[in-house]
């Protein structure tokens, strides 16, 4: 059995992929007596080719060309993007190829579409490494829960906003003064809005979200908070309560809504998703049969990213000439709840003008909201006159948050936007 | 597409397939079209059936006709132990039937056999249950890790010893006293053997030291130390030094030699596997693709381990009459290292008589070995009339200590064999 591989795009994933095809082809055929061997590679920018000994290999800088290839069996999208990655799937789906990818971005907004080419033509579009990198979550998901109701699901999904929040909890840094390190060794992109905003993680989020409900999540139906307000004091003040911060992709069953949202989370210390430190990605599921299950591993990178590419592959290829499995459907409707209606503990930040008073009229203010006091902070440290008061709600509706706030902020007591963090 | 499914014993796994069959086959099919049926249950003790409504269901108390029943598609078996579940699957593999089975002892001792009827007779032998309940270790280290070479594999395996040393180690309680307390709750087994001894674990450590390598590692080259000789004061100790004390299945490489043990591991606090506690499994594989990824869930309990038993239906399910994947192979030979051979750092606790002298014999006999110390503590806590010394030795060779050993408990001033725990 033989299974001869094209990819396109030869940036870090591709080349990660590629590096793995030549070096570790062995290892496959020695686990599953399938050879798959790397037979035509795509890139447009020659320099990208050059750490790679591609003889015997087909090179081009034409993707269509590679995907009318007559030899090539499974065509690998690693150039990421909307277009042209979206043409290129879809062209080689049409011609009757199974396709792995790795492109999020393009899954969250054109997932229906790419998919029902698939099934359309009798191949298969596979994309385990677009998600959590490494992290066979995607599989997990798919077929190891496949008798579960998937009740909630929490994810940390972006290693540059873990590594960040990581060090402000561990090293008591500073948000601005972490990213520039992060940049500067690598760890984050230049500029970081994609992954700082949150965006990344909500393409993510809603990749997952379809996956656990069988159903079409939208991209804009997905919550987005980033990680950019989060101050060193936030973080401080969630240690002195017990909680780490971190930007979660929750995706959550809610009385027959799907709840879908990316945004700071305050995490108890003693939570598994705690110690998904640094770079790493995490994602806890809880489900009805199996209960809590957790998968750990790298979310980015070269090499890690690339295993779960080519475990896509293998998959495909292990099928050898037989039809492909029983597709994976999204054909439930369910609505996705807003945000407004979440139920929740929040985690809130004032900072106040230091006088007598000030704490009775928050008091006050949340209460003609709804909105329960769990613990009330009032902060010794006064800085440049202001006054820290930091309070844990009950549990309690966003929108009376919301509204409280929004009378809150418009204090002349009140001297910044109060900071406001949902708690897991 | 359509499958129909007939489960051979109703005790606590079988239980929970049938009752996941009868409540969640809708859910299987929302999410794949596939309509899987629990058709035909074989028990003998009919007591076990009366929780269940086989309404339209076959019911019979004979394995064999079950496994001639043309209706059926797919057979588990679920009665564990050797005889006679070996000679059903065998039967159900030589009817042409997929097997789906969670029976880690049977494959632990006769997986060659097994599998090889499987090839033969075109059809699947699935067995996702038998290695940490609900957790997808299988799938992951065969498929997801694939083009990986697996460099190391650390896994918690066994619920009940892992409960007993969570809470030895957080609620200082004695082996004997959580022991008890865990027989009443029904987390461990009466008589509790097959589990503290350590041979279910090494039942699961065969099994997957064979997938990591593609090879067979027999049961009987797996080295096997339980928990009964861990006390309060090494759980203790263990916590001063910064380690937790688990009982670890251990899988290696190590130049051309696999490593296959299992026995009570210090594992640094801030390793995730530390963070597994009470009766959850978890494991921790290192590859050189994927780098690092663990794997977090409930080894035991009936709907845990049903949802990995029907997720080996689901996948089977969905292949529909296509033909089965490529194998994977154990066709690899790969000698075993004898435990003597093993380098690693120890933890070392001895029982002296509280005299002047007594360190520096010790001291010196580990020297005459080679056995170079760390870190070396001499309690001040004397109980009757005995001293702890506890010393924590560089890496070294196992063969090295134990020589060491032997020549210190014969010392008169030892009053105890000393204890000797594997650091991680």
């Amino acid at each position: 059995m033989s299974c001869r591989v094209g990819v396109i795009g030869a940036g870090t994933v591709g080349g990660g992929v590629i590096e793995t095809l030549l070096n570790n082809a062995g290892v496959v055929k020695d686990k599953t007596g399938v050879e798959i061997a790397l037979a035509h590679v795509a890139e447009v920018k020659e320099a990208l080719l050059a750490p790679y000994d591609l003889s015997g290999i087909t090179v081009s800088n034409d993707a269509m060309k590679l995907i009318a290839d007559p030899q090539i069996d499974v065509v690998c999208e690693l150039i990421g993007g909307i277009e042209p990655a979206k043409k290129f799937i879809l062209a080689a789906l049409n011609a009757k190829k199974s396709v792995v990818t790795a492109n999020k971005m393009l899954l969250a907004k054109h997932a229906p579409e790419l998919t029902e080419a698939a099934v359309k033509n009798g191949v298969e579009l596979r994309y385990e490494a677009a998600v959590a990198g490494t992290i066979p979550i995607i599989k997990a998901v798919r077929e190891s829960l496949a008798s579960n109701h998937i009740q909630a699901l929490y994810g940390i999904l972006n290693g540059t906003c873990n590594y960040i929040l990581t060090r402000m909890t561990y090293e008591g840094m500073e948000f601005g003064d972490v990213l520039k390190q992060a940049q500067a060794l690598g760890f984050a992109e230049t500029p970081p809005d994609l992954d700082v905003n949150g965006d990344d993680t909500a393409h993510k989020c809603s990749i997952l979200a379809s996956l656990c409900y069988s159903t079409r999540v939208p991209l804009e139906k997905v919550y987005i908070e980033g990680i950019t307000k989060i101050t060193r004091l936030d973080v401080a003040y969630a240690r002195e309560m017990g909680y780490v911060i971190k930007l979660l992709a929750t995706v959550r069953r809610t009385s027959g809504e799907i709840e879908a949202r990316v945004h700071p989370t305050l995490v108890p210390e003693d939570h598994l998703l705690a110690s998904v430190r640094r770079e790493f990605n995490g994602i806890y599921v809880q489900s009805d049969i199996a209960d809590c299950t957790l998968y750990y591993g790298r979310g980015a990178g070269k090499l890690p990213t690339a295993s779960a590419v080519v475990s896509d592959i293998v998959d495909i290829a292990r099928r050898g000439d037989g039809p492909v499995p029983a597709p994976f459907r999204y054909t439930h409707e369910v609505p996705v709840r807003d945000i407004g209606l979440l139920h929740g503990r929040y985690y809130l930040r004032f900072t106040t003008e230091d006088h007598p008073g000030v704490l009775g009229r928050i008091c006050t203010l949340l209460g003609k909201h709804g909105v329960s006091i769990a613990s009330c902070h009032q902060k010794e440290e006064t800085v440049e006159n202001s006054a820290h008061v930091v309070i844990m709600t009950h549990e309690t509706v966003e929108s009376g948050v919301m509204a409280a706030l929004c009378e809150i902020d418009a204090l002349d007591v009140i001297k910044e936007p109060t900071h406001t963090i949902r708690v897991l």
